[in-house]
């Protein structure tokens, strides 16, 4: 049998983190806990497109800055967005001169990149910092994947909102006394989703997320309520609900300790999201917002965390393809005390 | 100063390679070494997009063959192709099983995913096997960039030609006895090309292959010579040109170990592909078709090989984005005799 779960042989510290979102993220549940809010989504850019690369570069910008490191430093970045061809990274966040490498796990990318970046500061010398960026952008999205905005669709009620947001994360093998980091690394599947339906990736990427906690928790031996969370990236109430289900026939019930960002940005209660957020930003953004500060604080003493993706095309889901989905997981544990 | 070249800390092998190709790969200059060639570019699927998963399938399916190893062995699979968001590889591969990263570096993936792989194998117990796939269709890549085929829009001079291949390596970190090893990696820069002409790529992308090549040399303080070849993944006529150029305006003269496989995928006497070859399948299948097997009996010594990737979505075009290139480094050392 081929072992899943990864050691990494140095722990990978968080060094800094930081977040920025649009107006609707600002009346969500984590408003006061972005780095910063633009109202009108548009980040003084002409287009939606250009806007979502320049919240990446805003993102990482604020998470070199929290850190006290410059550009230079930075060895290696891990990113990826939602626009077609990782467009909004590449142009976004070419100023900083950084090299490069262009992920794609749709919805997933924030775990993928954080894996990719742990991966790469094994093999570097001491003092060495990567950094993972994603971002996702509602209204550049809505116009790729489904329609543009203009035209007034009516959502399903299983549709999710994809998050217009993007996180950045600064990565060191070494330093960052007392800051969170990751102790194992474990790549996710594709899993067929068995649906073509591009209004309910929650349910397309619920066998995924299920899979790799069954997984993870197999192979490790532990309980659920070994961490104080299982966190999810982007499922949605729908998702979340039928990746729990599917837990629990496989004898796993996560339903105490089980959270999931898309469920967790917005306000249900004020903010007509539907099922819950999704894309990119989405788990990225919760996680700087949220898990990393609790988990610093000690609120929280390890997580694991996952990011779920749901891999389509404009194209492939015309094509009537089923959507596959993805979930990796990285073993959050909080800085030593 | 940032150190860019990393020595990997265990050589990885390349354990087997393989290919698969269209009519126009067949009838081009390494016809005869692809492992597969189906005229009608159809793979027996109903559209192209859904070929150019099979292409990516039928590759790794020949790879494990001929290196003996069954799928459920292969720890990770690094992927990616040209359709937007990885729909080829992700559903073409699915039925592997294979736990999977998904890469988005345009034609410059196949590199890519070589040092992900790499990278991955370094923090992988002993014999550990890693899987790099990547792959483009023609028709599939012309109707998502530029216009669909049906429309019959007259091709710049300028223009490449998406190749219809696929090509897959297997990789360890043990074994692989007088095969070929990657020793050094170097990841690539995102580099402004400084022009929104998705119909020239090549001069897109040449500034982003010149920096890494210069980069390169200058760190490692090698001379051009001290390679058998400097390989550029699909520069073209035109980009091969120009990188050459932009090198030699650094103080070093390729131009006599400099090969484009770009320019050498396709018989320019008898095959009308204006400037040449392109794509994620490009690059993948030259390595796998002519520098893999040379290095293996041993005609070339060592080479330094970078696929070169033009980093744009059909909307950044249409918004007159200038598309940035990038371009990944290997070094690849012979099998020891």
């Amino acid at each position: 049998m081929r072992k899943r779960i990864r050691t990494l042989s140095k722990p990978v510290k968080f060094l800094s983190a930081a977040a920025v979102g649009g107006g609707e993220e600002g009346r969500g549940n984590f408003g006061k806990s972005f780095d910063f809010l633009c109202p009108d989504d548009r980040f003084g850019e002409k287009t939606f497109e250009r806007a979502e690369g320049e919240m990446a570069r805003l993102s990482l910008g604020f998470a070199l800055k929290k850190g006290k490191i410059p550009p230079e430093d930075v060895g290696c970045l891990f990113t990826g967005d939602l626009q077609n061809q990782c467009a909004a990274t590449s142009l976004g966040l070419l100023s900083f001169g950084i090299p490069t490498v262009g992920l794609y796990g749709a919805c997933s990318t924030c775990t993928e990149a954080l894996i990719c970046a742990s991966l790469w500061l094994c093999e570097s010398p001491e003092n060495s910092v990567a950094a993972a960026v994603t971002c996702s952008h509602n209204s550049a999205a809505e116009r790729q994947f489904r329609t543009p905005l203009e035209y007034g669709a009516q959502r399903a009620p299983t549709a999710q909102w994809t998050a217009t947001a993007a996180g950045a994360f600064l990565l060191g093998s070494d330093g960052g006394e007392g800051m969170p980091e990751i102790r194992e690394i474990m790549i996710g599947k594709v899993v067929d989703g068995c649906s073509p339906d591009a209004s309910n990736m929650g349910a397309a990427m619920a066998p995924a997320a299920a899979d790799s906690i069954v997984t993870y928790l197999r192979e490790s031996g532990f309980e659920p309520s070994k961490f104080d969370a299982i966190v999810t990236g982007d499922l949605g109430k729908v998702g979340s609900a039928l990746a729990e289900e599917l837990c629990f026939n496989e004898g796993y019930d996560i339903s105490g300790n089980h959270f999931d960002c898309g469920c967790m940005l917005y306000d249900f209660s004020k903010q007509d999201v539907h099922a819950g957020a999704s894309g990119c930003g989405c788990s990225a953004s919760v996680l700087a917002c949220h898990f990393l500060p609790e988990l610093q604080k000690g609120k929280y003493r390890e997580i694991l965390f996952l990011s779920t993706g749901a891999l389509m095309s404009p194209t492939s889901v015309m094509q009537k393809q089923n959507i596959a989905g993805i979930a990796p997981v990285i073993r959050i544990c909080g800085g030593e005390k």
